[in-house]
């Protein structure tokens, strides 16, 4: 139910939205086109691949909010088009280095980039990625003056210092196994990690190139750190929820990952202690490294049991080798059942209604938070996008 | 035999230069202390594992040739600290994502850092340190005012593009096993990869911040392009002829990883049809995962040996377990015997001294460049800093 805004503003449709993303994504493919550099043999090994995510199915969210703020307040759309270019840049950079990090294999219905192309390729791009980031802020200061475009740069600093510390936090909560968490600390971590480079700064560049006071700037950054958060669980929510083909990642990802969510982390305080311990205990193993294959020790394993069936090898054997296999080659690996396990946990305890309602929290303040920004803002299809982003950020399936 | 200079030029002694890069270290150190946020849950999961390759034995050479350049020609210590720390912030962002890249072990004398802490910790490290190199990039307005402030950032936008570009070269010849190229090739690849970023830059951003003009820089450059090559190329000397404990990195690390070298792409070019095709076939294989320690595969196939020496498996058996585990489990590694054969053929066709003998050119050809800009700059430690360096980055022993 969204709360009526001032008259105004008259709501835009999912439709409506999705165009004006594809619009600003297309803008923005242009610049990108312009900063990497075009032919030459290092195409193939380094620049094509700078496109790969961005080429792919993406909805330039990030882009949209630059530009929806900035045109919202009056600003030009030619002045904020090469920083939503570098908040892109960012965006994929992050993309590409976390799904490294995080061992995933999809990404946007097509394999991650390290999974095509080798790891340390994949780094590299990342960091050419960033490196191509800087010429554009350069740029900016013939386009949007000295001041304004050095406050666009702190504002990138600032973003780029955000994530990594969100993201080394999520790091240190997965790799000590850290679950007793309270929801505070997933949003403070996730509001570090996603929040910032999706909404905040977008928002606050936006806003930055029209000119807003520091109190407006202040407003905006609220307004996104409202919508930031809900975004976030609204992505945790999809990937419980959907299948691959729909989503573009892996259906349960995150559960394999053993992702901290608000979702298994509500489960989890539900659960009695003996789910609860059952479930750290998987929570506490890694995913297998190709999943729906089985792993070559599994082969292996395989292998020596119907060895060990035709009599080829002697119980005594058998029995050590298997063990040493298990031992020494392999840790412990999730399996189907493990992760149908913390699915269903979730089920038993509605943790998913209980996150939805958190997020919708979150959406209803960040509709309040436009709303006072309204009466400064004359109508615009610019701010309905703001404001039908609100509804499209937690109703989403994609 | 170190070509004469001016006699305004005083030679420095190799312990004299040493000191002079440790002051330059020291305030440097000095700098990243108070760039880098202190104190609080972040320290150490991410802020402390800045420090940890700065604080390791280690040069600062490249902040000491952006602070000599920028004396050298008049300019003010104070001006030319904030860059120097933001090139020391990117080099060791470079080495840690490097070391991932290449599955390196040793850096410094110690555990690489994702070898330690793990490769998503690493990842997100660089990506920090990264982040951290902008803001002391927008102090640089309020220090040297706007045009040398964006100057410099300008400077660091094409350093970090080439250093991406430069990696993206060397990954590509690993990864397709590309051995036929000719010196000028590896020439190139080095001077991206790691001249723009230890030499180029260094020397540019001292020569900006000291107001050099557009004909000085330029000399500057292709002084500190001379000065590059000759150092990577000692680098890679060093590399096959000393042991861990002198040299901070594995012995023959480039070897294990199949490194493009000058040394080995002589020695290739040298072999006979066999020995390079032998040779061919070692470079295309792997190094294996933990070098030192039996693989988990190997303690697995010794085990499987015992056992079917006690009878306890049939030869059947015993001959399907062992190729199961080789093809499905292991690729093929590289051997010490292997590692050894490609040093020998090194050895057999003294390519180190081909080598030595394209750095000194090298070397030669930086003195002149130095010399030519002798007669604008006074007689100054800095200036014999510069000198100096020359013959210590072709005779280093670390």
């Amino acid at each position: 139910m969204p709360i009526e805004m001032g008259q105004l503003l008259p709501s835009m449709s999912s439709g409506q939205l999705l165009d004006y993303m594809a619009e600003c994504r297309g803008l923005v493919l242009e610049e990108l086109k312009a900063i990497v550099p075009a032919a030459g043999e290092l195409q193939p090994i380094l620049y094509d691949l700078v496109f790969e995510y961005p080429m792919r199915e993406a909805k330039a969210l990030r882009p949209a909010v630059a530009v929806a703020v900035c045109r919202a307040f009056g600003g030009p759309l030619e002045g904020v088009l090469k920083s939503a270019t570098v908040l892109e840049l960012y965006h994929n950079a992050f993309l590409i280095h976390d799904d490294v990090e995080d061992g995933s294999e999809l990404r946007r219905d097509a394999p991650t980039l390290h999974t095509r192309h080798g790891t340390p390729v994949a780094i590299n791009v990342g960091d050419a990625m960033l490196a191509l980031a800087l010429q554009p802020l350069l740029d900016n200061v013939a386009d949007l003056g000295l001041g304004r475009a050095l406050r666009v740069m702190e504002a990138v600093s600032v973003m780029a210092r955000e994530s990594a510390e969100g993201q080394a936090i999520e790091l240190a909560w997965t790799r000590s196994g850290n679950w007793s968490l309270r929801d505070r600390d997933y949003l403070r971590m996730v509001h570090k990690k996603t929040g910032w480079y999706t909404f905040i700064t977008p928002a606050v560049i936006g806003g930055l190139v029209a000119g807003c006071t520091q109190e407006q700037l202040l407003r905006l950054r609220l307004f996104a750190t409202a919508l930031g958060t809900a975004f976030q669980i609204q992505d945790d929510i999809l990937n419980l929820e959907s299948g691959p083909g729909r989503y573009g990642k892996e259906a349960w990802g995150d559960l394999w990952e053993g992702k901290h969510t608000l979702i298994l982390m509500h489960a989890l305080r539900c659960a009695d202690a003996e789910e609860r311990q059952h479930a750290l205990g998987i929570l506490g193993r890694a995913r297998p490294p190709h999943q729906g294959h089985p792993s070559p020790t599994e082969q292996v394993v395989e292998r020596l049991t119907a060895l060990y069936q035709e009599q080829q090898i002697t119980h005594r054997a058998y029995d050590e080798l298997t063990q040493l296999l298990r031992h020494t080659v392999q840790v412990r690996y999730k399996t189907h059942e493990d992760v149908r396990f913390l699915h269903d946990l979730v089920q038993r305890h509605d943790s998913i209604a209980y996150a939805r309602r958190v997020a919708a929290r979150r959406a209803r303040r960040a509709r309040l938070l436009l709303h006072a920004l309204d009466p400064v803002l004359g109508a615009s299809e610019h701010l309905s996008f703001l404001d039908g982003l609100i509804d499209f950020v937690v109703d989403r399936s994609h």
